[in-house]
């Protein structure tokens, strides 16, 4: 929706017909808010829907809900639509085609799996079930299946909700997109909050009873659970186009040129079923966020208008919050690195978000990655309390000037008692990485 | 001291004597935070010193306090050095000096000025005089002279000592160092926080009564007070320096190559005594701030002991909090990139800190500079609440790195609900300002 917005207002409906095809009856809504909305931090849905299917019909968007594109025909230059309350399809024309089909949640197939109170969250249809599930029977303990954002962010709404949280997670680190020492702190930071870790234990069922979720079978033992939560990632989905014939990359995602066209003239692609660039390991990766989808949505507004603009990629930045501790990476941990064909030097350190003298100073641990030699910043990961994830921006724009440690540790960063150290922790870091590379 | 203690991890005593002097009673202090020791956020003056003389001197730095300099001998090789206490002099030879002499508070030679109630706030003795004023008399109605940075901290001080505040800036708008039209957010926002906002107004003098101020005397009128401070800025000390013959540059502060050597072998300098290279408007500029003063002594303290380092110069990153308020700036102001040449072009955008829907939710106001025809990042300014400001740390790498907007606009930020809108309002900012380079 970000494309037709942008391609909207630089064409009016006279020169250029939009059509927008919905399987669900939502656009434009922040599913990273679902979260925040079970959790009941946010009210009502309708705070999460940045603009209605009749809001983008009054700005000349054609909206249609309930329908569903089955099919993509390149040589008819058509798609295949399924209105899914008629059950009817029919061909649609197109002179250009965006495919921004999404994600798709992993969702084991395992017994039990589709017993009530099983919740996968990705859509707003599955935050809406979920609360309803929560308003409407009273909940005593919850199992959260996967340790990654979504996982970490489901297992803060079940404890803002009141109920009694046991996270499950096959690795032995939560976070798996940390490096093992930043992730053990997680680790540490989870058990702090009350949420009961089972960490290296592998889901293989759901106990029923009544048709209703009873318990968690694991590798180690049952869990008792009123409520499950499935919250395992996503994969990009681009089924759909491969069908069709237009290329997919290794990553699982639709690959594309800078400027998110795909293999096939007059067809673009943006938003989580895309693979992109990472510009630090250059290699295609497919990352769902909803940044990532709403920029690449504006490239291809302006490319499809006669403008031109490029996506120049993505380092890997994530950011998440889990009760009281805050979690941010950017670039390449140490081991990506490593994969990638560096030679990585780190340096961890422990520091303040504020002058220690200054009320509500936290503790936060920043760990740098630079390569050996040069000194060039890689990757940057920080756990700490209010205050601390956000700084992973500044290592982010450093990372992707390709700035050596040493003179990021020299940057000019805002320093104030309330605000910072007389050297920021992230300059702390850096100076300890550029001493050893 | 920065540069002692670095020095002395690189030499043993039996290598290098290390003498320090000081004509005050501490060392290693924080400046940066006397207004929260005078507000009672900080409880102790302790907390705000880093290392006393006795712990430096355990580290086998020979500290001298109640001992000033008063003269350089570069022929000799020594400076002269009275003992306060015993009103002696005596000369101390050196083989490399260390000119560390801070900056002198601006104080106007007005009538009254040095009655009791009229507080400076540069030295900890000042902060413990003014404390004491505060805790054991009654107050009621502060001003404070002067809207930079330390008058808007002073002014958030006496509210929180529950004092009425009045505060007179002799220009237009507070924050001089901001463009006018964020001047006149800070100044809405200095009369939301309950501040009697006096702009261009002239001191002319303080009314005394019983040898005690009772009112400050401006051009428009006489405001009461029980109490004055004045928060007028400072100025390199470099008298000192440039008795001896020692180059001051244009700003006053003492000149330096890039290893912070001064003009006289040997001879080095570092901290708010000295001035420093503006990496964007490429002019010498004095800015006293413990951040830079902390990395210049590490710098010197590599040199002197047969290391290499060198301080890259500045690009004028500020940030200050003044009750729920909180304001930074970097880079060059519009006047300024015109002034040092640049044609400037400038988007100013409203947004939020956090997604709309997530609670604590703050309006901010992002104002960027940028090139005519480049699009290269010059400046930055930022108003808002809680979680604004620290986001010019991200606008700093970008300036210092020479980013042009329209590449910053695309930059890999930290998203998630909790700490930021899907594109963060620098992206918002930076992408305003590129279309219309």
């Amino acid at each position: 929706m970000s494309a037709a917005a942008v391609a909207r207002r630089r064409r009016s409906a006279d020169e250029l017909e939009i059509v927008a095809f919905e399987r669900g009856d939502h656009t434009s809504y922040a599913a990273c808010g679902l979260p925040y909305y079970v959790a009941d931090l946010v009210g009502a849905a309708e705070r999460l829907v940045a603009r209605s299917p009749d809001q983008h019909r009054a700005h000349g968007i054609d909206v249609r809900t309930r329908h569903e594109v089955v099919g993509i025909d390149l040589d008819q230059r058509c798609v295949t639509v399924r209105d899914l309350d008629a059950d009817a399809d029919h061909a649609e024309p197109f002179d250009h085609l965006l495919v921004a089909t999404g994600a798709t949640p992993v969702r084991p197939a395992l017994p039990g799996v589709d017993a009530d109170g099983v919740h996968g969250i990705q859509s707003l249809a599955d935050g809406m079930s979920l609360r309803a599930d929560l308003d409407d029977h009273p909940h005593e303990r919850a199992v959260v299946v996967g340790g990654g954002y979504i996982g970490l962010e489901m297992a803060e709404a079940m404890k803002l909700r009141g109920l009694d949280v046991a996270l499950v997670e096959m690795a032995e680190q939560p976070m798996a997109t940390l490096d093992p020492d930043m992730g053990a702190l997680v680790a540490d930071a989870l058990r702090a909050t009350g949420v009961d870790l089972h960490l290296g234990e592998t889901v293989e069922g759901f106990e029923v009873e009544g048709g209703r979720v009873r318990a968690v079978a694991t590798s180690a033992g049952e869990l008792a659970a009123d409520l499950v939560v499935l919250g395992l990632g996503v994969r990009p989905r681009s089924g759909l186009a491969a069908e069709a014939g237009i290329v997919v990359g290794p990553s699982g995602g639709i690959a594309t040129d800078r400027q998110m066209a795909t293999s096939e003239a007059g067809v673009w692609a943006a938003g989580d079923c895309v693979e992109t660039y990472h510009r630090v390991s250059r290699r295609p990766v497919a990352i769902a966020l909803g940044t990532h989808a709403n920029k690449q949505g504006r490239v291809v507004g302006l490319n499809v208008t006669g403008g031109y603009a490029t996506f120049p990629g993505v380092i890997g930045t994530a950011i998440t919050k889990v009760c009281e501790f805050e979690i941010a990476r950017t670039g390449l941990g140490e081991g990506e690195a490593r994969r990638a064909g560096f030679e990585p030097v780190v340096a961890r350190i422990e520091a303040s978000t504020r002058a220690h003298y200054y009320p509500g100073a936290n503790p936060i641990t920043v760990k740098v990655v630079a390569e050996r030699g040069t000194g060039r910043l890689l990757g940057g990961q920080i756990i700490g309390r209010e205050g601390a994830a956000k700084r992973v921006d500044v290592l982010a724009a450093a990372i992707w000037n390709e700035m050596p440690a040493e003179e990021f540790s020299q940057l000019d960063l805002g320093y104030a008692p309330p605000f910072s150290p007389v050297l920021d922790p992230v300059l702390i870091a850096a100076r300890k990485v550029a001493d050893s590379v």
